[in-house]
């Protein structure tokens, strides 16, 4: 019998993967490790021994205690910003230019509301639109309602209000949507569209369902396809033309994470995050409760001191925001996490980084805020995947990069999402959902950089409309989530 | 030019409603009012006059300063009980009997989600189902993904959590799907189906997507079917049978009212809740904001003292949550609640408490409890639509009576929701949204025992399968919506 190949990630590191897809957890010590003993992963603590481990013992969840958060008072503030990596010309894609400047990756009629009371009717009329009058429109991609719980029955003046209603905001103006386009209001609800869309931005047609001139439903959905119909033939009218590279706002996230997706799913996202950073588009990371115990790691890196700061914000931000409901970042990881051998939230996080790369961070966004900087750019979210995916969309987001361990059929129908797999196992079984094994990492057929480089191709060809992502050939799309922190009523 | 009708409710009132729809706003004061001289209305003072009122003169929001809410500490208990009322016999409808002693108003088969991970998955299967299996199975009236976005991403063992979880778990026992059925969950997440359905209840089918025998996407969705398909086979076995009345379990609930909703629309559903006690249903009224300014009105009405201080504890519950934040009872109404000439949140909920009737309150539930007693109940509940609605139909709610000032397309997948107007203008402009037009009680050509009445009998039309809803004929649901007064993480 041969010894299970290990993976250590660091020279420092005194625990090592395992390849043993048999085995029931994934880390081994590689010394004795002796009671309250650091135990290091990533050249970093992830915390300290439980009890006493042996050399070549597992180490499971139970064997490590959780260390305290890094504090957030003292960090180094921009004192190790990386030199800005080399430029790297020629890449583009094919996409829709729109009037503000920014690109879309697809060609979609979005149809905001205001408020959930709608949300059937919209929903309804899409329904009529998609086969009654899509069809006739053959270079616009989809129509979408942009539906979610929020617009009434909320503290609408309270703290954080802010949040969901500039995310919905802005992910009417998403640049795969061509621009703001129409809404649907009901009239009575607290969102009322002059709240939603203030005036200094281009103005959606609004229709509100109250109006007197409506009477009842039949009239409803007519007046929402006439003006669907006419948006859409402004919307056909968009051909794709080649845009730089520099074009591309590409959210990256985890879900299901596993111990290998910090070796091999992650570490590949990060080195395409770079190419993308020297091809001068926008790269995002969120996902505040995976960032907080890694804040030690990207202070430093910040192109400036303002930035640092403003990272260190967003962290206290989140810890005030879980403490007030009683909660604490070891509410992550989950149980699957955890079956996936990431013993606790510091793993999970400094595995999760990796797919930031290792360019400057040029600029931090509160939930919910249009990024408008280039570069490697913090986008502070929660980690739930949907409300992630949902605000990096407010953000700007024309692309989608989501890595996974344990495997999820997770889609969004305002973005391309290209799925990423830790380990081959999952890619293989799951071959009709997965885009892109990065276990071939792990066992030893390709390098991160092979992986980071045929991602940054695939992105090009995904945005360009050339290939399909899985999600999207099936239309596996979740729901939007908007991110709360306030009361409802 | 005659004078405008007007209606005061109580003798003690020194304002009244104005039946002129040209009117901006709809109250007006009898007397002349002193600044800071109480204002009455359903014989209760609403607010102070923020200045000097004359006789006359119209009563808008700015006219009205907002009191105090009622302290919680020293308010009557089951001090004035009313007196059952005469029981009413031989009413029945035609329900579907199930295993628990609860009877259906629908035959739908709900597949429960653990993680919003899995509702695309779900929804994909549930089209496919639709189009190809339930035609065979003409004795079901519909398959429904009970979809939210909970499960994962949240702080699960936070105060608070036990509500959203146990919503999600009572959803799936609701009456109308005939028991636990069939549960998709995905693996990793943190609500595993272990926790979601605790070993004393009936255990429904569970599929896991990440469970090594599905090899992609089609062997999922060929699992989901396949369970589907015997599940469906059973409940096409079933028969709608003659069932008391006393086998609804009825939520009330009003969704942008108006001036006249506490007139004309709640008093008649009250009417109407009154038949049903009598006839030994369940009857919920909801909404904690709505209540709070109510509450000594029915403190004293509780059937003994535990009642009461059990409301007592949903009042301070949500203020408390309110204040967490930083929001209070005044975030409740909404600005079409005030074009419609409710001034504040006290004379809302003096019109909305009409819902309840005037029997003794038997009975309170917490948010996403499911109810078991008889009678009148207050189930808590937020006031938002949605989250109402979705927490009464936890609370094993099999028809939904719903009244509108303002107008809302409203409905659920779950249950029939009886939409019932507080004006005619409405009812005649909503021609197919409205199911029953109480304004008749306010221009004179109805009582609102007439109006009972009739609400009573389509209750039991609708409860049998004999009449449809406007919602359910053009298909109108909104999507659950979770209350989760936890942090997402």
């Amino acid at each position: 019998m041969t010894e299970p190949r290990t993976i250590r990630v660091h020279p420092r590191d005194n625990v090592a993967l395992v390849l043993d897809p048999s085995a029931p957890t994934h880390k081994v010590a590689l010394v004795d490790i002796p009671p309250h003993g650091p135990i290091v992963r990533y050249g970093e603590v992830i915390g300290t021994a439980a009890r006493s481990i042996a050399a070549g013992e597992w180490v499971g969840e139970d064997a490590v205690e959780l260390p305290e958060a890094p504090a957030l008072d003292n960090l180094d503030l921009a004192t190790a910003t990386p030199a800005a990596l080399p430029p790297l010309e020629g890449y583009s894609f094919e996409g829709f230019r729109n009037a503000d400047g920014t690109a879309g990756t697809k060609n979609i009629l979005g149809i905001t509301t205001t408020v959930q009371c709608v949300a059937p009717t919209v929903e309804f009329a899409v329904n009529r639109i998609k086969s009654e009058i899509l069809p006739r429109f053959a270079k616009v991609d989809d129509v979408i309602a942009i539906t979610h719980p929020y617009g009434c029955g909320v503290a609408i003046d309270a703290p954080g209000a802010q949040v969901p209603i500039r995310t919905i905001r802005n992910l009417s103006l998403n640049p795969n949507l061509g621009g703001a386009s129409m809404a649907v209001s009901l009239g009575c609800e607290k969102l009322q569209p002059s709240r939603l869309f203030p005036i200094v931005i281009e103005q959606p047609h609004v229709i509100r369902l109250q109006d007197e001139e409506y009477r009842g439903f039949g009239d409803m959905v007519s007046a929402i396809m006439t003006v669907a119909e006419k948006r859409l033939s402004e919307l056909n009218a968009r051909r794709r033309v080649a845009c730089p590279a520099s074009d591309l706002v590409v959210g990256v996230q985890c879900g299901g994470s596993d111990a290998f997706s910090g070796v091999t799913a992650n570490p590949a996202v990060g080195y395409a995050a770079d190419l993308l950073v020297r091809a001068g588009a926008a790269v995002m990371f969120s996902e505040v409760t995976e960032v907080r115990d890694a804040v030690h790691l990207l202070t430093p890196r910040a192109v400036n001191q303002d930035v640092a700061r403003a990272l260190i914000r967003e962290m206290a931000w989140y810890d005030a925001y879980l403490a007030r409901g009683q909660a604490d970042r070891s509410a992550n990881p989950t149980p699957g996490n955890k079956r996936g051998g990431l013993a606790n939230i510091v793993e999970k996080a400094l595995g999760s980084v990796a797919k930031a790369g290792s360019s400057p961070l040029m600029a931090v966004s509160s939930p919910g805020e249009r990024v408008k900087a280039k570069g490697l750019v913090f986008a502070a979210t929660p980690a739930s995947d949907f409300i992630c995916g949902t605000l990096q969309l407010a953000a700007g987001m024309n692309l989608h990069v989501f890595t996974t361990g344990e495997g999820t059929p997770y889609g969004l129908a305002m973005a391309p999402v290209i799925k990423v797999s830790s380990r081959t196992a999952l890619a293989q079984r799951w071959h009709d959902l997965i885009d892109l094994d990065a276990g071939r990492i792990a066992t030893g057929t390709a390098t991160i950089e092979d992986i980071g480089w045929e991602l940054f191709r695939l992105i090009l060809d995904v945005a360009s409309g050339r290939k399909k992502t899985c999600a999207d050939r099936w239309g596996l799309h979740n729901d939007l989530a908007l991110f709360n922190p306030g009361p409802v009523t």
